[in-house]
């Protein structure tokens, strides 16, 4: 059975696992106060171009989202985002566990349109006695989408242009931020990122490493004491190194994107095969996911051979998600190709 | 200034303020646990027709649906209702802030409809990973809706035999129970709501009480333990017989019924000359509260006498409430029939 | 029989009630936002001889720890009180169903010592890495306390001192104060401890309202959204003017202070009553609150006609707490003594 | 410098990162529905002696702790442990920002007993009004304690069977679960464990894995719905079978126990020195973990070659804590004695 049902099948890329191996008998610091943790901030900075930012290493991506969410909101405050947004949908009422209601705009494309967003906000602006319901203060989005999508730059400019101008947090989700920046449909380039929001993470997850995301953090509001939170929620790891040093190891000689392009163009033959074929895509994405409908039989007959992931069902027919990874192979992408 | 704009404007009914004033002397135990208290829940046991419910008494709205739904769920389950349920829109996230995501049904008139509710439930039932979304477990419907309308005793039977046959407890937030069982749109009868739901509250803040709602629990599963949450969540009242009193003052000769139907009767006279007038209305209510979209200029000029809720712009129109009440007097709706 | 058991007994000192009565059919604004409220507000500002305090005003005394703390706080931030504090013992764990870690000094008499507090802090501050544990960021200290003790004006300064110097802020639950202030052993003035805090609240609910706290916050960093807290937790009362109405009464022509004397003068003539009669007095009280030793037959005999709370119980004997309020009467106190 | 602070300085045993590397490119499904997952649980079933345990794996302590305290808990629940219990103390208040609060016992060692507990539980049994205190509901116990001490088989006994008397449930932080069921001090053996309790956990992080522990629930009312709890606080790690991988190496052929062996005999012959050498011992420890009380000049000397967790200060000495591991080589040991 051949898997592309999600980018988290395999363990880590082998550079990564290699670093893990190497320094297993090392004595370190716990709880990321180690000097791999030094390192990789470090490493981070600089492909940023940015010293000002301070990262902090988390397991897995609903860890983050509810950290990241949670320590920058009170109880009363609201984060917005697409209705497919993750954290709306996937992540079991995380933040809402945590004490924050998610507002959403409707999206048919996972992405967060700015008049979709004004109309919102100017709703809750008209309130008499606004403490009558929550106040939006953060918004979440993810690049790419959890559709495959992609923002260009100026739609991120002109979304933090807003945020800014509203009083409004911008994060970013970016659980598959590699596949995203490598595809050809956004102009946007790693060292923007910080400069158009005020807090994001770089996925580690589906991007390589057996686990981990890096928290970057820009605004200095949401700074303070991020540790606390980390530790409350139970994401500050014991050997916290484990993360510092799978992020060493993938943000060398550029490792991130090169494994990046290679999944996304393994998906981008995918795509046109199947576009050749006469399939419909379901979005329009050139990033590591692929959504196409399928017709019932067709897919039962795949399934024989591969898995995927079923994203909706529409009469007779199923929506299912493609997913390439850094442990594509070229012989898996073709061996598909060929039953499609 | 002649004021229309919410049922909560005046104090209480005289007869129910007389009570208050008669016992202030009294030396009674307090948290609720008076021979007062003992009465009142036996009034409402005898008005409802079933011994077997527990009673509790909390001071308004917010808290008790805040009180009711934490009560009943744990995190990671949800509570359903439709778009406009004032849990989701006007309690500024207090079901969130006690960790519970609220799902919901887009509603053009305030009702939840099966079909949607159905079309929702299968959504969650498809998921391969049912933990990867929070599991709906309650739905919570007013009656009558924010928008004044109103459900049907059909219409209640099938969505309570459906939230049985899915586990799911049906709520029913009666803040104006009074106002919609009086209503010409509906054959429910108050004797009938124990039958028909796991728990609901019978609504004292718009009703003619002070402040103050009656929570009538019918499901053994929700009762356990309750007054610890009210007490919890800062909702058991020190002198809890100020509750009590009230509403055995409210139910004593059927005084509740009386005096919705004054003011619904009051309602259906202003709906009758909107209509004759040939205003629109933007919700067909038959209840206290009346929907009516008008003209900007003709608003400007009725606000010099009176005020309304502006419910929602639309272009240079907007849409008003007009809220009778037990306390509006025949004078105040001729006053304000004449300016139309 | 006649009841000692606490000081929320009984409803409303009667000129508080007329004014509930008096203004019964006017038509206000919901929610706080009414001329009584605005009037009230002033009313506290005036006594206080301090104009920028902002005034809230809520309905009980765990709804208004909760909403306090709760709003001040971070998730990782904690509240230091006494062991023996309200929001520790008798609130169900409010505070932290809002997220917040209560610590505790021990305390015999009820009250926070400046040592204690030190002591506390310091094992806090040399912690390698803090954030595996919570951050202390807020005193809460009865005055009077549970005990019926008292601070003098001395130790106020100094434990505020100490707080402003650890950026800690200092709330003061004033649930009994002004029993405590016109007690005999203290120094504090009411217009001292807006100056000698940073939030505070009135009580009302024991001192002579039906219900009701005036929350007055001093500290600018605990003002903001402070009406969003109240809403999102249930304690904005859609009447809101009950309350200010009631607390416009109370502090009228020094009603607060001159029925707190009575009381607290009851309360003393009691206390020699229990001396001379050989009792012992298990805290050391000038208030309205005394704790007495009883052996169990006698307290058996009393029971008969006389109410009081069982505080704890040492072997065959009971620490009883016989509480008087604004509404003793002579007549209850002259029959206690001489039982007693 | 040779690191004796914790016991999580190194990465994990050579034969569980084998078993990582060796499975790096297989292809699963995620979030613990794997294979590998099915083996570990089989095999720890096998090792319990228990084939009705329900066993899930999380990554690491606090999240563990916070996730099965929280999972079994109403919000008006309390938990409660040893004052140096680590959801106390070191877990900066994870069960507390979920909702619950924390009652403790007074306790010297680290451990809880049993007079301690029934005196707690007698105080909460004898309110007038149970609901204005939390409901205890849970006891937590860390076997070898916080401290290096350990419970007997007897003393688990009575407290299980006091707690099934008294409806609480008992869970145990088995975080070093190896390190104390090896120790002399104990007959405890890990089959005891589920027919002594409610759930518990088998530590992994400080007993030769990267990271994650093995969460074994025995009572079925703490079954349901685990996963959901899993998901929403950010638990489930994507790559889930990286967990189970680890737990099936550290459980073939007895290595938990032979590595924990291991780790303890040379604590034992740290603890044998230290004695020799005229050192007062703080707690009286036969597991990993030796606290010894040391003059400051004395460590100031030793922290040239050495780290050590200063576990508290005594005026010009210092409370040290030496850990061994897994990972201990008796070289360092005996280093160790030589400089001491």
């Amino acid at each position: 059975m051949i898997r592309f049902d999600s980018d988290y099948l395999e363990g880590a890329h082998p550079k990564v696992l290699k670093q893990i191996v190497e320094t297993n008998y090392e004595q370190t610091e716990g709880y990321g106060r180690d000097d791999y943790t030094k390192k990789a901030v470090d490493k981070i900075r600089k492909v940023l171009k940015n010293e000002d930012v301070d990262v902090h290493f988390l397991v897995g991506g609903t860890q983050t989202n509810m950290i990241v969410v949670n320590s920058a909101l009170r109880s009363y405050e609201a984060v917005i985002c697409p209705t497919s947004g993750h954290i709306n949908v996937h992540e079991a009422g995380a933040i809402e566990s945590c004490g924050n209601k998610i507002l959403t705009c409707t999206s048919m494309d996972g992405k967060l349109y700015l008049e979709d967003l004004k109309a919102l906000i100017k709703q809750y602006e008209s309130e008499d006695v606004p403490e009558h319901r929550v106040k939006p203060k953060m918004i979440c989005i993810s690049l790419p989408t959890e559709c495959g999508t992609n923002y260009t730059k100026k739609e991120l400019v002109d979304l933090y242009n807003y945020c800014k101008k509203k009083k409004l947090y911008l994060y970013i989700d970016g659980a598959r931020l590699g596949y995203g920046l490598v595809a050809k449909d956004t102009d946007l380039k790693i060292e923007d990122i910080p400069n158009l929001c005020d807090v994001f993470y770089i996925g580690g997850t589906k991007q390589g490493t057996l686990f981990g995301e890096a928290v970057v953090i820009i605004n200095k509001e949401l700074k303070k004491d991020f540790r606390y939170y980390m530790k409350q929620k139970g994401g500050l790891l014991a050997k916290g190194r484990l993360l510092s040093i799978q992020f060493l190891a993938l943000l060398d000689k550029d490792l991130y994107f090169k494994i990046s392009k290679v999944a996304v163009s393994n998906a981008m033959k995918i795509r046109k095969a199947l576009l050749n074929k006469g399939y419909d895509l379901y979005y329009d994405s050139y990033t590591n996911q692929q959504f196409v409908i399928m017709d019932n039989n067709k897919l039962k007959e795949l399934e024989k051979e591969f898995t995927f992931f079923k994203w909706l069902t529409i009469d007779n027919k199923t929506v299912i998600r493609i997913c390439t990874s850094w442990a594509t192979t070229e012989e898996q992408v073709d061996k598909l190709i060929e039953e499609l």
